[in-house]
């Protein structure tokens, strides 16, 4: 394992930390920062931690004006014998080289990374919350910050890690929650940037996300661009559906983002041998199960939020009820199962977990 | 007319200003720029006219990680008889509130804006460069600055207006460029972001304008999402096509934007009595008119370029040549009439320019 050659600026003061039974999330954040540079011609250069604070760019910095910008996100937890672990960083680091190549930015050293972002959370380790359902959150990004208007790939940029202790994402916690099926609004499209994780993807989600929640949902479920016809997301999580004890969830198309914990739901469902299959699923499809009484359960995954189950979809007028409105037995235990392998209350026959 | 009260803090030096025979588009900037913050509850305070200088963000400043920014693109031009004349910078106004709609940004009001943006216009004027082909660029934007970890729309925004005299934005000038015809990557769909004037756009057209660039072409052309056959855009600006006499554009369809230029282009053709329809327009139509000999003129449309006459479309290792590469008639007339219009060299039967 490489490890980078960081400069250390420690704070001189450490803030207040939160109640950390009383977290909300992304709000709060730690004692540091890492900050990397990329300069054309040089490469990256000057990694440095030092206490967070904010950034100063030139108003004409491109990423005010053009978007390029990527992001991850995942979580550090504290184990009951005071250990940290991560779960599957490097899966973040090989996605955050892809979406830097679909925003035309620069790859990163995916190990070297990898370095700083543990010795970033070593020494911001007492903001990890022990306490039951919590996690530091880590959010490495990279934004472009030539000073230049004019549509063209930024010649420099800047990749920064920052940490906050978070709670539960949603509110309603683990508790099914109510979505609505979006019919004008599109997330994405083949052949645009769904697949990457960066903040233009979730600009153009928020409009149909409000309308939803002033309608009483708490997200949207979001179908392909193309026939708005075919299931790609829900909010910002991947989809699952438990149909008639097949488990099914939308292919990787180009349009979806390839979460991790998408990926690692199929693993673990491909170990305990229950099927599960990824392919096109029709919002029609989804109809019909739900009419035959084979729609047994839903759920949305992603890091947030880890395991989201869905008690209702809207969908045309009509309310299409899952489960009774209840969490299924197989979401439940996916949640139990994943939530302990990352906090370390259950083995990790994976080998997913790494020990900052 | 209302009338901004702005707080004005003038710069204590005055920085050297660039050659303005040799100006490159958007990389200097005037001595002042203004700033105007919206706080949830309190709405639009503090605007100010300040030293043009560096901003300061958190690190979490929800622009960085979930992309809540739109902007503007305009320019003041200075007369022979030394007036700074704008061209329908209302318009600008009012396409940036539609982009804030959609972006689930507050609106801002237009006529206090466009005073602003006047008064800063008016403290810079030197800036403006009196030589033929150049101009003072001006962009307004707008960017979420709640520092703040989760998909929602932010509780802060920023609105910002910068300058810079501008040469050219094609360094060919109004020679004809060659056009790539983009079959892989697509900009918008209806249902996304397309009209809005928002980075993300930008973002997602990079990858492909690099490898058009590679190929040695200047732009690509854009076809819709859904089935990549009607055409949408060329690189950032509108297009127009002279077909047998007639001028066609596509329809504005909610994934194209909703040019400025566009819209003059069409008043100008229509007060002309020159045949100018809004329609669907495939790529394979344009083959055709190609091979039967019909297709007599192609130009893209955009405020940085004005009229940008293409000479080639590669579609398919297919070079279609228009007009023998050479800059068609109509597409000078109205490159002439329209930045004669801008300068102030032409009348202006439409009342298209404002006077600072």
């Amino acid at each position: 394992m490489k490890e980078l050659q960081i400069e250390v600026t420690l704070s001189s003061t450490r803030k207040q930390k939160p109640d950390f039974d009383n977290l909300v999330f992304g709000t709060v954040f730690t004692d540091h920062m890492f900050v990397w540079d990329y300069t054309e011609g040089t490469g990256w250069h000057d990694p440095q931690i030092i206490p967070y604070q904010p950034i100063t760019l030139d108003p004409a910095a491109m990423v005010f004006h053009y978007g390029q910008t990527v992001f991850e996100g995942l979580k550090a937890y504290l184990t009951k014998d005071e250990q940290v672990l991560l779960f599957r960083p490097d899966e973040n680091m090989k996605r955050l080289n892809r979406s830097n190549d679909r925003l035309c930015m620069p790859s990163i050293d995916e190990e070297l990374a990898l370095s700083a972002l543990k010795q970033l959370i070593s020494i911001d380790r007492e903001w990890i919350p022990g306490v039951e359902g919590t996690s530091l959150y880590v959010r490495p990004f990279m934004i472009a910050i030539e000073p230049h208007l004019g549509v063209s790939p930024s010649k420099n940029y800047r990749f920064m890690i920052i940490l906050s202790p978070v709670g539960a994402y949603y509110k309603e916690g683990i508790n099914p929650v109510k979505i609505a099926v979006e019919s004008e609004y599109v997330r994405a499209v083949k052949g645009g940037t769904g697949n990457a994780k960066t903040a233009g993807n979730y600009a153009s989600s928020l409009k149909a996300g409000e309308i939803a929640y002033q309608n009483g949902y708490s997200q949207v479920l979001w179908l392909d661009g193309k026939e708005q016809r075919y299931i790609e997301e829900v909010g910002s999580m991947n989809i699952f559906f438990k149909i008639n004890g097949e488990v099914v969830t939308p292919e990787l198309n180009g349009s979806i983002l390839e979460g991790i914990t998408r990926k690692s739901i199929i693993e673990l469902l491909k170990y305990w041998n229950v099927p599960v299959v990824e392919r096109k699923i029709s919002i029609e499809e989804i109809q019909q199960a739900c009419h035959e009484g084979t729609l047994e359960e839903a759920f949305g995954t992603g890091t947030a939020a880890v395991i989201s189950p869905i008690g209702e979809l809207l969908w045309k007028n009509e309310k299409m009820i899952v489960n009774n409105g209840e969490i299924g037995t197989l979401s439940q235990k996916l949640y139990d199962s994943l939530t302990g392998i990352q906090n370390g209350t259950e083995p990790d026959p994976f080998g997913w977990t790494v020990r900052v």
